[in-house]
C-alpha cells in the first residue's frame, strides 16, 4: 500500500474538482471565466491608478464552443509574469497582503485557461503591453496539470494600438443563457457597483465552425461610467494582533527580521505601540528584548495569552474602500423605477482580526412587483455573487430582519415578500468565501450582525 | 506591482480557508478532526482485508483545548511514509486511481493535524506498528505550511500492546456539542452505514489544566459490529472514454506507455476492445497504427467526436460495494422502533464516465412523531455527511419526490411531514462533493435522477 503514495499537484486536484471553481456546467464556467478576467482587469486599472476601460466579447464557435476575450487598458502585466500568472494556480500578489481587491488566491484566470484546454485543448492567448515598452506582446501558454507549471506555446512581439493593457482569450465548451445568471447581467451589476468603469459587452451571434470573426457581430452594449473618480486608494495593513492564533504568532516569530520580541510586535501587527508591546511582554513574563527565533511553544501561548488581555485599538479602516452612500443610490435610480431610494454605509467593524464594512442600497415600490419576494443583489468588494443565494451571510442577515416591523410580509426564515430592490455590499482586506468559487461569504457572526 | 508576485504553497491556502475543509467554527473543527482520523482507520483497514476496530478518545484539556485520539487494528504505516501523509498537503493513494474509498483526495488528516499547529502549537503524535516489526514507531510532526513540508519532531521505537494498528493524536482549539451535530452522533452514524466496524468511543470529562490522564475517564461506549464479513473488494477501474474530456485525452496520448494509438485506447481506458479501438481510429481516419505522442490537438479532436459516436459497453461495476438492503433493514432495526421497513439497493449507473449507485432505506411510524419533517440520514461512501443537508443532491432528490402520492403532507420544495426515517446512500469510485469538507454531493442531474 505505502508504494501507491503520491504527491498530487495542486492543478490536478482542481482539475477534478472543478465544481470547486465555479466549472460545474457549462453556462457557469463561460461566466466564471468572464468575472475572472474581469476581477483581474478591473484590480489592476485600480493598482495602477487607471480609470479602467473593459471590453468583454463572447464568439460562439459551434453548438458548444466559445471563445471569451476580456480587454483592459490597465498598466499590461512584464513577460517574466505572464507565464506563471495565466499558467500556474496558486500564483500571485494579493494573497500574501491583507488589501481590499477582487481577487485574493492567485486561481481564477489560470483555473478558467486550464478549464478551457481541458475542454477543448487550446492554448490561452494573451496581448500585452506596459507603458514603458514600445511594442505589445502575444503569448499562447497551456498548463501542465501534472507540474502545475506554465509551458509557453508562443512569444512573439505584435502591433497593438493599445498603449498599455492586457487582452485574454480563452476558448472552452459553454454554453450562453439569459436570465439572472447571465454574463449580461453580470456585466449590469458589475457596472452598478464599479461606476467608475466603462463596460463595453459583446455577446454571441451566428453559430459557424469557422474560426475567423468575418460573420456579422453581435452588437456591442456599452455601461457608461458615472464617474471619472477611482475609488479611494486603500492601504495594505499588517495583521491585527487579536487575530492571530497561537500557531501563527509562532510561525511569526520564526520568520520576522525583527531583533527582539518587543519590535517584532511593533513591527509586524498592526496597531501596536512601543507601549503596548512592552506591556504585552511584561504580562507574559518575557523579557522584551528576547530573541523572537528563541521564543518557545510555551513563551508563545504566554505572549498570546498577554495580547488577549491587553486592550488594543481596532485595526485602521483606511484599508477599506465602499461604494459610498451616494453613488449607491444614484446605481439604484439607473436600475429601478422606485417611490422610494436610500443607502446607508456602515463604520467598519472586524472579524478575526481582519476589518469590513457593510453598506446597504434599499429602493422602495414604483414599478417593482409587490407579490413576489424582494430582489437582493449581493456583492463582495465590489464583485457580484450571482450564486448560492441561500448560503450565503448577506441572504441569512436579511431573511434574519423582522420586515413586518417594516408592514412587509415575511414567510419565516424567509426573504419579505414587496416591492423592493436591495443591494448589499461588503467591503472587506479579506472576504471570507464559502467556497473558491466566491458565490456566497461565510457565516461570521461579526459579518451577519 | 510585477514584483510582488509570489508563489502560494497549498497548505498556507487551505490555513487561511479552512473553512473550505470543515474547520470554520470550534466544535465542528473537533467533528472533522474525528471523521477525518475514521475514514482513514477504515480505508486503510478494508484495503488491507482487516476487520475494523476503532477507538475514538476525546479529552478536554481546558475550557476550549481539546486532544482527539483515533486508534486502529489496521495494516500501519511504513515508516518513511508518516511524515509525508500527516505532514503534507494533497499527498496520497487515493487520488490518482477510480476506487471506492472514504478519503480522497489527500489532504483531511494532514489538515486536521495543521489546524491543530495553528490554535495550539502542538505537533501531531502518531504511533504505528507494521505487522512485519518486531516493534512500534512513535512520531511527532508539524506542518511547514510556508512549504508544505513536514518537519519531524521526534521519531523513535516505543513498546506498544497492537500488533498492529495506527494510534493519531491531535491537539486543537475546539468546543464539544451535543445533538445532531455531535461526535457521538458521528459515531453513532458511522456504525450503522459500516456494520462490520467495532467502534468504541469516549467522550470528554473533567476540564482540567493538566495535560497528564490520571483524572477519571468517562465511560466508554461501545458499538458492536453486526457482521464480521467485509465488504466486498471493489475493483480499481480505467476511466470510461465517454468520461473522457479531449484535454484530458490529448494528456493521456502524451503520458501513456502504449506504442500506438490502438493499444492505447485500448489498455488506458474500461471497455474499449480491440474491436471497438479498431472502430474509433477508423471513424476518425486516424491509422491505429499511430503512435500517440505525435497526435495532433486535430487528430486528438476527431477521435474524442469518435469515440461519443461508438458504441461502448456501461463502465463495469464490481468497482462499487453497496451496504445492502438486508444490512440498511437491519441497521434501521437497530435505530428505531417503527411499524415498517424496506430498503432497496439501486442497479449502478454513470455521472460523467463514474460508476456510482444509489440505496436507500426507509423506517415508517411507530414512535417517530408525525408532525415533524422525516429525518434524512445522508452517507457517500459509507460516510455520513452531518452538515449542509440543503445544498445536497441526496436532499433535492428526497424534497423533488412527490411525496403526497404517498400519502405524507410535503410543503413544496421541501422534506414531507410524517413519521419517517429515511437513510440514502451513495457509492462510487468518485463522489462529487460540492467542497473538500464533504458535506454534501453536487447536482449531477445523473445523481438525482
Amino acid at each position: 500500500m505505502a508504494k501507491k503514495q503520491r504527491d498530487i499537484s495542486v492543478s490536478e486536484f482542481f482539475a477534478k474538482n472543478r465544481h470547486l471553481l465555479g466549472f460545474d456546467n457549462p453556462s457557469k464556467a463561460l461566466l466564471t471565466t468572464v468575472k475572472e478576467g474581469v476581477d483581474n482587469a478591473l484590480d489592476a486599472c485600480e493598482e495602477a491608478g487607471i480609470v479602467p476601460e473593459i471590453a468583454v466579447e463572447i464568439d460562439q464557435l459551434d453548438e458548444t464552443r466559445f471563445r471569451v476575450a476580456i480587454e483592459d487598458n490597465g498598466p499590461g502585466i512584464v513577460r517574466a509574469q505572464v507565464p506563471k500568472i495565466f499558467g500556474r494556480l496558486l500564483y500571485g500578489s494579493k494573497f500574501h497582503r491583507l488589501r481590499q481587491s477582487r481577487g485574493q488566491q492567485g486561481i481564477g484566470i489560470s483555473a478558467a485557461g486550464m478549464y478551457g484546454l481541458l475542454t477543448t485543448g487550446r492554448p490561452v492567448r494573451i496581448t500585452t503591453r506596459t507603458s514603458k515598452r514600445k511594442d505589445a506582446r502575444h503569448f499562447e501558454l497551456v498548463i501542465d496539470t501534472q507540474k502545475n507549471e506554465p509551458r509557453v506555446k508562443a512569444d512573439r512581439i505584435v502591433r497593438w494600438e493599445k498603449a498599455h493593457g492586457t487582452r485574454v482569450e480563452i476558448e472552452l465548451e459553454g454554453a450562453y443563457r439569459g436570465g439572472q445568471h447571465s454574463v449580461e447581467a453580470y456585466v449590469r451589476q458589475i457596472s452598478l457597483a464599479n461606476p467608475h468603469a466603462e463596460l463595453h459587452f459583446r455577446g454571441p451571434t451566428a453559430k459557424s465552425k469557422s474560426t475567423d470573426d468575418s460573420g456579422a457581430a453581435a452588437p456591442v452594449v456599452t455601461f457608461p461610467r458615472v464617474t471619472k473618480e477611482l475609488p479611494a486608494e486603500t492601504a495594505e495593513i499588517k495583521p491585527h494582533p487579536y487575530g492571530v492564533e497561537l500557531g501563527v504568532l509562532m510561525q511569526m516569530f520564526r520568520d520576522t527580521r525583527a531583533r527582539n520580541v518587543k519590535t517584532c510586535l511593533q513591527g509586524d501587527f498592526a496597531r501596536v505601540s512601543a507601549r503596548i508591546a512592552s506591556d504585552v511582554c511584561e504580562r507574559a513574563g518575557i523579557p522584551p528584548t528576547r530573541r523572537p527565533s528563541e521564543i518557545t511553544r510555551d513563551q508563545a501561548e504566554r505572549l498570546h495569552e498577554a495580547i488577549r488581555a491587553t486592550k488594543i485599538m481596532s485595526p485602521p479602516t483606511d484599508c477599506i474602500a465602499p461604494i459610498g452612500d451616494d453613488l449607491l443610490v444614484r446605481a439604484l435610480r439607473a436600475e429601478v423605477d422606485a417611490d422610494f431610494y436610500t443607502a446607508i454605509t456602515r463604520r467598519p467593524a472586524v472579524y478575526r482580526g481582519n476589518p469590513f464594512l457593510v453598506e446597504v442600497g434599499l429602493a422602495y415600490g414604483g414599478d417593482m412587483t409587490s407579490e413576489d419576494s424582494v430582489s437582493l443583489y449581493r456583492y463582495a468588494n465590489r464583485v457580484p455573487l450571482q450564486y448560492q443565494q441561500g448560503a450565503c451571510a448577506i441572504t441569512r442577515a436579511v431573511t434574519a430582519t423582522d420586515w413586518k416591523a417594516y408592514q412587509l410580509q415575511q414567510p419565516r426564515g424567509a426573504l419579505p415578500v414587496g416591492p423592493m430592490l436591495l443591494i448589499v455590499h461588503i467591503a472587506s482586506v479579506w472576504v471570507p468565501f464559502t467556497s473558491e468559487s466566491k458565490e456566497a461569504i461565510a457565516h461570521y457572526p461579526e459579518i451577519i450582525k
